[in-house]
């Protein structure tokens, strides 16, 4: 049986295969960085042409290593690496290795590929697990545990667990941690490389175990199985905070094939969907990852999104604010008429308070201990739940006194409070000793603000457990796949209907006189809209006809229809015309569905029209899901807005939209056969929705 | 004659009024300051019960300082800055004061206020320029002049001309700039405090035409006379960039009025299209400010906005892709066959060249020797406009190496190049060597992209010349006026067509029959619409009525109309029925006016419909304006890939869109009496376009 990754991390001996006397090579920089950092195991390099290396006896092979062997770090190129993992796994004690080399799947060289696939291979039957290969490996701060060579990381022990999907970025993020005038302290780190064998999702479940760990921040390129992903995440950020930096936002998937708004279903916005849907946090940028982690490591949980601005000058306060009002996570606390009355007598009569009420500008003439007072006021408020404190200390009122005068302020109570000392050499120690006694420091006002903003998302927003469904058949589907053709428009209704969604009445008309007729017994103005397997874009051929009432109308109507398709599209087999009522007026959407490569069955809502198009106003789950995600989604778009009912307008049946996104999720993710659902547009009545157009494209 | 602010930076002489003994007093700190940083000039301490300061014999006032005195710098409260300036005035050589003392203006007391109004009239009268008060005032690097008293804020000559309008913000945005790992260098510095006399827009002018000066820092909180910052502006950035951080960019304005978009009117969204009119570069963040600063100040301008992505991490190198994207302002180089097929033979077989063309993973194997014939090849290729180079070195490779191979590279070439080296400790030096050798570093790859956009951005945006035009009459306003309404719409519609708009033909029926045989004439669908001085929003009240065709379909909606109207508006006095024909299709877009408090006569433009409200896709101009920023203006909004014709739709008549927004923006600026212009929607067709719906409202 395979050894847990704790247990890898927790490695005592650790053998650098590759070891090297040249100052260059990486498998020098491994032994020696051990060596300097102070690692507590032992460390055996291995050299078949050295005796010893930086003062160590060099091993030939690990094969030659006495005692027991928990971990081997392999420095060695490609077959080479083979041949070493070949011997680990006759030795049956290793644990673990760390593969530095790169040269394997990475190339995008089918036979480097191949070799990565035997090196995995030969680890997974010896029960050796496999970092990498072409990674920088793991780090322990506890145990000093270092196999990467990253030139100046040195982690501090702490809470944070790490892990990253590019060795040379995943340095960088860390030394930006260690840069901050208290660095962060970190637990595990973890560069995953290749990820021949253990993937980015399962050091995440495994962190999410490991009681050391209360955040786990994760620079993520991509994941290979997203439903995994699903799974794992959703269940981790129950229990402690996921704070994700994924790049690559602006690849607008070329994949994504939503019919009629291919352009718009980028992976990209499909991983921000997920990350909501399983409750991570998206961090925007390198910077704000450290800040969101500073914050979410160091500060109490906020019980709700109210927070209060105090600063000692205006700009930095206004910058606040901004950021507040622009992020939409946070909001100004309604402080209490008592809160601003007493900080009106408390502060100078320059301060400004609560214009707008949660924004406290005490003016630079407020000295420390009235700064002290005033902290101490608002975070006394019940309607405050966190605090941002700006301060610019002129030379005359110097900063660690007003440092002084907030740290036992802020230890009365259980609150978040995030401070922004102005960026300034000056300010180093008094940053220092704030983060010494935990009170995080920011760099600029609005830096701070995100951070509050990301502690409080990963407060609120914990993933609904990911469950898939299982599959299934249906004769509908069946039929049409074995007839190799996708639904026709009739089929698909029925196939919705089964599946208790509220199709439009229709009736199929293969003659003018069925139209006439069926139009006659729906009492009142219909559409004629064809129905062949050749005519997917029905509109665009002339295959729809609207507001059509009395016979003369609807048998015009028919045979304009059948006369322009039959125009169109040379050949194409008419099973009939559909006749549907004019539906009632309301508001457009679209639900899509679409098979992301990495999430699978994924949905799509957006406002109809060419809105769509224009605005990329649309939000994309991963299915099935329930009415909680269904409802996010919905107010995740302007769409919502409009569908409360907008300049005196009517609410739309906002429930019954969400009732119809999780059924759709549901048969989404039960039948795979579905490669595409384009429902576009539904219109949302006061009372209920019509489905004014159903495609359903199979595999 | 009032000196020059010039004369005033150049001060040979400076008496501080006000100086002290105590150091926590910015009277000791103001000489404390000059004395350590070794003012040039001659340093007076002014107090009348002491001897000496700080080694510097005191006066007991300024009357008493014989020899000639440029500058005096006040530091007391309220009425004895009052006498001080009675004094000045008395001595007929002092040239400038900085009145650091609040409690003027900014407190919103009324005897404050006028005692600041005082003060100004006495400086004006004896042809003392003041800054000030409640400010830091000024700072000359060159001549050591620093009137502040900011901690750790000590200037270093160079080309950078910062202005301010918080002192503590102002104070961090310089120690930002100073902790960079070359410190930027300043020519001058200005704080302006309550502004009574020198303004940011007159520094903004001085600036301009200071030849040491090559790029203009602003950090602005508000303009007070929005047309004359045009004036000033429009011109500066002709010559050179102007770069500002204007906060409060979430304040919706209350003031804003537009009927139907009130909402809509922000401020901050005007000061936007302003700097945009004006040439001006707006950074987002504190942070960009001092990146963007920084890029202009050191670089040479790009020919073009095409930037090569150099990477040796493909982290950082998707990071800064995504960051060309997302800013919209530069876009991937389009590399000739022969660079990229160069690049392929020169680099290690691990990298990705040219997947996209324009960004080249170089690898994490690419040594320095490489990695400078990887720059020269980039250089080379005239589809190369700028280079963002993002190096993370691993320790076998040092930074050092890579920075001197890059250098000289870099110097053959007269072409931009932004580098990010990994936020590191162990970087500090190799980032200090680059920027002595003129090469600008920055801390993350989406800074170093940014930087190089609002370079960019500065290079191709200069402001049109900003002429306002003299204001008139006109006899249908000044009857409107007369009768104290607005105007009614076929008086809108003749109106525009007095200014060469064209309007849709209109005939005002005052009966049934009149309406009837108008429509008959119009020979097709008509609309009806009530005129009434009651009646603003005519929909609202059942007073449109549309798609009329047929005698007895005329006839029954001007009954109705009439009925409607009636009901809901009592006593409404109805002027009769305008009868208009139906607008063929087109696309909607709304064109507005607003008085904006500091900019004035304001015109918006977006699309039409409730997504004006919705998606606040819209751009603001300040009238009058030309055909270029017209089209601008109808660039910037999402209208405008509508109007280009979406899924194969034909494009729409922008020309005729252009021609219409600069007509509305030269009567908007001609006319004081126009409160606000609604012309919404405006349907713009392939040719031409109409105005369904015109309201002028008057003041």
């Amino acid at each position: 049986m395979a050894a847990s990754l704790c247990e890898i991390f927790e490695a005592r001996s650790v053998a650098v295969v590759g070891a090297s006397k040249d100052p260059l090579k990486a498998g020098h920089q491994v032994v020696r960085t051990l060596l300097s950092v102070g690692y507590l195991g032992k460390i055996y390099p291995v050299n078949p042409n050295e005796e010893e290396i930086l003062g160590l006896p060099c091993y030939r092979s690990i094969s030659e290593i006495e005692g027991p062997l928990d971990l081997i770090v392999v420095s060695l190129p490609g077959r080479a690496a083979i041949t070493v993992m070949e011997e680990a796994a006759l030795r049956g004690d290793i644990k673990g290795a760390v593969v530095l080399s790169g040269g394997f799947a990475e190339t995008a060289i089918p036979e480097n590929a191949e070799a990565q696939r035997q090196l995995a291979e030969i680890a997974r039957r010896a029960g050796i697990r496999v970092f990498g290969p072409n990674c920088i490996g793991i780090m322990n701060p506890e145990t000093k545990l270092v196999t990467g060579f990253h030139p100046g990381v040195s982690l501090i022990p702490g809470n944070i667990g790490y892990i990253t999907q590019s060795g040379a970025l995943g340095g960088s993020l860390v030394t930006l941690a260690l840069s901050q005038p208290r660095p962060l302290g970190f637990a595990r780190f973890a560069h995953v490389g290749n990820m021949c064998d253990v993937s980015n999702v399962e050091l995440i479940e495994d962190y999410g175990n490991d009681p050391r760990i209360g955040v786990i921040l994760v620079y993520l390129e991509g994941v290979r199985d997203g439903r995994g992903f699903m799974r794992v995440v959703s269940q981790v950020t129950r229990k402690k905070p996921v704070l994700v930096l994924k790049v690559g936002r602006t690849e607008i998937g070329a994949r994504a094939t939503l019919s009629h708004t291919g352009t718009l279903a980028g992976t990209d916005a499909v991983y921000s969907g997920a990350f909501k849907q399983c409750g991570a946090v998206r961090a925007s940028t390198m910077r704000d990852l450290i800040a969101g982690a500073k914050a979410i490591s160091m500060l109490p949980r906020p019980r709700g999104r109210r927070v209060c601005i105090l600063t000692e000058a205006g700009g930095m306060g206004v910058i606040s604010t901004d950021e507040v009002e622009a992020g939409g996570v946070l909001k100004l606390a309604p402080m209490t008429p008592e809160t601003c009355q007493k900080l009106t007598t408390s502060l100078p009569p320059m301060a400004m308070v609560c214009k707008p009420n949660g924004y406290v500008d005490m003016s630079a003439a407020a000295m420390p201990r009235e700064i002290g007072e005033a902290l101490r006021l608002v975070l006394s408020d019940p309607n405050v739940d966190m605090v941002v404190l700006n301060s610019i200390p002129p030379t005359f009122k110097p900063a660690m006194d007003v440092a002084q005068a907030i740290v036992p302020v802020i230890k009365e109570f259980d609150k978040p409070v995030a401070t922004c000392f102005t960026v300034n050499a000056a300010m180093d120690e008094t940053r220092r000793y704030l983060e010494e006694n935990g009170i995080p420091t920011f760099d600029t006002p609005d830096e701070a603000v995100r951070a509050l903003a990301m502690l409080t998302e990963a407060t609120f927003r914990a993933g609904q457990p990911f469950v898939d469904v299982p599959t299934a058949n249906h004769p509908i589907l069946d039929r049409a796949v074995a007839e190799g053709r996708h639904l026709l428009e009739p089929e698909a209704l029925e196939f919705l209907r089964d599946h208790g969604i509220a199709a439009m009445p229709h009736v199929l008309a293969r003659t003018r006189e069925e139209a006439q007729r069926a139009a006659r017994e729906m009492n009142g103005p219909v559409a004629l809209k064809v129905v062949s397997p050749q005519v997917i874009h029905k509109s665009d051929v002339g295959g729809v006809k609207l507001h059509l009432q009395g016979d003369e109308a609807v048998g015009q109507g028919y045979d304009r229809l059948i006369e322009d398709v039959r125009r169109a599209v040379v050949g194409a087999d008419i099973h009939g015309v559909l006749v549907v009522p004019m539906a009632p007026p309301g508001t457009e959407v679209i639900i899509g569905m679409v098979r992301d490569a990495q999430f699978g069955p994924t949905i799509m809502f957006g406002l109809g029209g060419v809105f769509v198009e224009l605005f990329k106003d649309v939000s994309f789950r991963v299915a099935p899901f329930d009415e909680e995600v269904a409802r996010d989604m919905i107010r995740e778009t302007r769409a919502y807005r409009l569908l409360q009912g907008l300049r005196g307008e009517k609410a739309k049946d906002i429930a019954s939209l969400v009732q119809l996104l999780v059924q759709v999720s549901r048969f989404a993710a039960q039948y795979p056969q579905i490669r595409e659902i384009d429902l576009n547009p539904v219109r949302v009545h006061e009372d209920g929705y019509s489905i004014l157009d159903a495609r359903i494209l199979l595999e």
